[in-house]
C-alpha cells in the first residue's frame, strides 16, 4: 500500500481537474468530496474513483461546464436538472438549496435528474446535519440487487443515507446500500480468489452462492425489506423525475463511457427548530450515542458503535496516517498526471 | 379456526367501544385499521389486538377521550400532542393533517407525542397514496432490536412504511419492522413448540439461536443497517418529540397496563404533482410494477411480488372468506361482549 496526503492530494486533482477544463464549482465538490470519502474509510466512493471520472470527462459523460437548472416547483421543493454534471456538484447544489428552504417552511424535498454518480451519499447528509437539520440523501443506481422472490435483478443497491447533528462530535451518519454487501466487497474477494460467504449474492438461477465468479445479483438486506426500500429509493429519485428506472440505467463501467447515465437523487431537509429547540435535540441525541456506546459489548475489546463511528475512527486515522491506496491504482493516477508524483506521505 | 364477517365485526366491535365510552373519532380509526389490517392479512397488527386494547382503556392507559393538541410550526410542519388517545386515532388526524400541508407547500411532516400503539403503519400511509401523495410513517417502539456489537436490545422494531399510488390498482405499499422478523412469529414458534431458523434472535449473551425460549433481543435486517435504520426511526419520532427513546418506553405486554407509554410517530407527505404530473406518476410506477411482476420467478408456480402484493391477496380472499381467528382469541372477543355470538361466517 502506498499513503497519500489528502492535503497535498486535494491540490494536484484540482489542479488535474481544471486543466481538463472542469468548471470550479465541480472541481471543488468532487474533490472535496472524494477526499473527505477516502479519509472516512470508504474507499468504494472515495479518491479510487478519480480515473475514472476523468476518463468520463474526456469522453463527454460527464459535462464539465453543466448548466444547473433549479426549478422552484413549491414552497418547500425545487426540482433541478443536473445537465449532466458531477452528482457531487449538483447533489451539493441540491441539498443547500433545501437547507434554505427547511429553515422557512421546517421540510424540504429537491429532486435532481440528469445526473451522473456522485460519490458518497453521507457528502450531502452532512452538510444538512451541520446547519443543525437532519438530512437524506438518496440516488438510484444501475441494477444489480436480486429482485425477491426473482432470478434477476432490477433495482440498483440504491442507497439510503440520514443525517443528525450531535453536541460534542460530528454529525452522526448513516450511509448505507440496501444490498448486505457491496458489488465492491465481492469484486475484492474475486481478485483474491477467495469465496464469499453463502449471503452475499446469487447466480443467474437465483441460487445463492460462494464463488464470486458466478454473481450476477446482489442479496438485498432483510429479503423483500431491502427489495422495498430500494424499490422506493427509485421512487423517490427515477420516478418522481420523470426519469429513467435503475433497470433502465447503463453500469458505470462496462457501458461505453461516451453514454450519459441520466441518474437521478433525491434529498430532504427537516430543519430541527421547527419541532424542538435545536441544543434540546443535540444534546438527547448525544445522550442516547453515549447509552448506546455504554452498552454490554459481545467482544470484550470492542464498543458498541453508531452510525458513523467506524467512519469517525478512519478518519482520525488517516488524516494523520494518509490515504491508502494499492500500487495498482496509484499507476492509474500516474497515467492521468505525472504530479501525482508528489502525494505520497 | 373461526372465520369472522367483516361487517358484522366492525359493527359489534364499535358498539362494544361506544359502550366503553370511546370518542366517535376514536371508535372509527381504531376499528377501520384493525378490521382493514386483518382482512390485509397482517394479523399481527389487526383485530387479535381488540381485547387487549378495551383492557388498555378500562385501565386508563388509552385516553378514552383524549384532547388532540395540533400545534402549527411551520408553514409543513406541525406538532401533534396525542393526550394518550388511541394511536390509530391520532395517527389519522396526524396523516390528514400531512396531506393538506404538502397540499400547499409540496412536502409536509407531523410528529406525535404522548400516544399508544397505532397498529398497523399502513393505515395512514395509504391514505397519503388514495390522496395522490406520497406516505411515510414511522412509529417508535419498546426495546426489542439487538444493538449491534452489544448482548443487549435498545430500539424496538421501529417501523418503516412508505405509500405511492398506482393507475389500475390500490397503492404500492411498503411496510415493514426494522427486524427480520416480529416477536409475533417467534411466539407462535414457541407456542408450538418449535426451533426458529438461527437469523431470528438472540439470547442473553447476543449468541444466535434456535430455541425461541432463549430469545431475548431480535435481529435487525442487515446487521448494522436495520440498527441504524430503527435508530432513525427513534430520531424521527422520540427526539425530535423529545420524547422517550425506544430503550425507555413501556413493553406494550408485560408492563402494567396502567401505565402510559408515551410512544411516539413521525409522518411525511409528499405531493406528486410537485414535481411530477399526477397520471404520468401513476402509469409510470404501474410499468415499472407490471415489469417487476413479468420478471422470471425461481418457483414456477409464483409470480414475482411488489411490496404490498400479498396484502392485496390476503384481502381478496378475507373479504369472502372471512377474517380467520382461532378459538383462544375468539374466547377473548366474548369476554369483552357476548355480542361477538353474532360474527361468525
Amino acid at each position: 500500500m502506498i499513503y497519500l496526503n489528502d492535503i497535498k492530494l486535494s491540490k494536484i486533482m484540482k489542479k488535474v481537474l481544471i486543466n481538463l477544463t472542469v468548471n470550479k464549482d465541480s472541481v471543488n465538490h468532487v474533490v472535496n468530496s472524494l477526499v473527505e470519502t477516502s479519509l472516512r474509510g470508504v474507499d468504494s466512493h472515495g479518491i479510487n474513483l478519480f480515473p475514472h471520472y476523468c476518463r468520463a470527462i474526456s469522453s463527454g459523460r460527464i459535462n464539465k461546464n453543466p448548466n444547473i437548472n433549479i426549478s422552484d416547483t413549491g414552497v418547500s421543493t425545487s426540482s433541478i436538472d443536473a445537465d449532466h454534471s458531477f452528482g457531487h456538484h449538483v447533489g451539493a447544489v441540491a441539498i443547500d438549496k433545501a437547507i434554505k428552504l427547511s429553515e422557512k417552511t421546517g421540510i424540504s424535498a429537491v429532486n435532481v435528474k440528469n445526473s451522473t454518480h456522485f460519490g458518497a451519499a453521507s457528502y450531502f447528509g452532512l452538510r444538512a446535519a451541520e446547519k443543525n437539520c437532519l438530512g437524506f440523501a438518496f440516488t438510484n443506481a444501475d441494477s444489480m440487487l436480486k429482485t425477491f422472490g426473482s432470478t434477476e435483478a432490477f433495482f440498483g443497491t440504491n442507497p439510503i443515507c440520514f443525517t443528525a447533528p450531535l453536541k460534542n462530535e460530528a454529525p452522526l451518519c448513516l450511509d448505507m446500500a440496501t444490498s448486505l454487501v457491496s458489488w465492491n466487497k465481492l469484486e475484492n474477494k474475486k481478485r483474491k480468489n477467495l469465496d464469499i460467504p453463502d449471503t452475499w449474492a446469487f447466480d443467474d438461477e437465483g441460487k445463492s452462492i460462494t464463488n464470486p465468479n458466478k454473481a450476477i445479483s446482489l442479496n438485498p438486506i432483510g429479503e423483500y425489506k431491502g427489495y422495498g426500500l430500494a424499490m422506493m429509493v427509485d421512487i423517490l429519485c427515477g420516478l418522481l423525475a420523470g426519469s429513467l428506472s435503475s433497470k433502465d440505467i447503463l453500469p458505470m463501467y462496462t457501458s461505453s463511457i461516451k453514454e450519459k447515465r441520466y441518474i437521478s437523487h433525491f434529498f430532504m431537509v427537516i430543519d430541527i427548530k421547527h419541532f424542538i429547540e435545536v441544543n434540546v435535540f443535540k444534546k438527547q441525541l448525544q445522550d442516547i450515542v453515549d447509552r448506546l456506546r455504554g452498552l454490554p459489548t459481545i467482544e470484550q475489546d470492542n464498543s458498541v458503535m453508531v452510525p458513523g463511528d467506524p467512519e469517525k475512527k478512519c478518519y482520525d486515522i488517516r488524516i494523520k496516517e494518509g490515504i491508502p491506496i494499492d500500487e495498482i491504482k496509484y499507476e492509474e493516477f500516474l497515467a492521468t498526471s505525472s504530479m501525482f508524483k508528489e502525494v505520497i506521505e
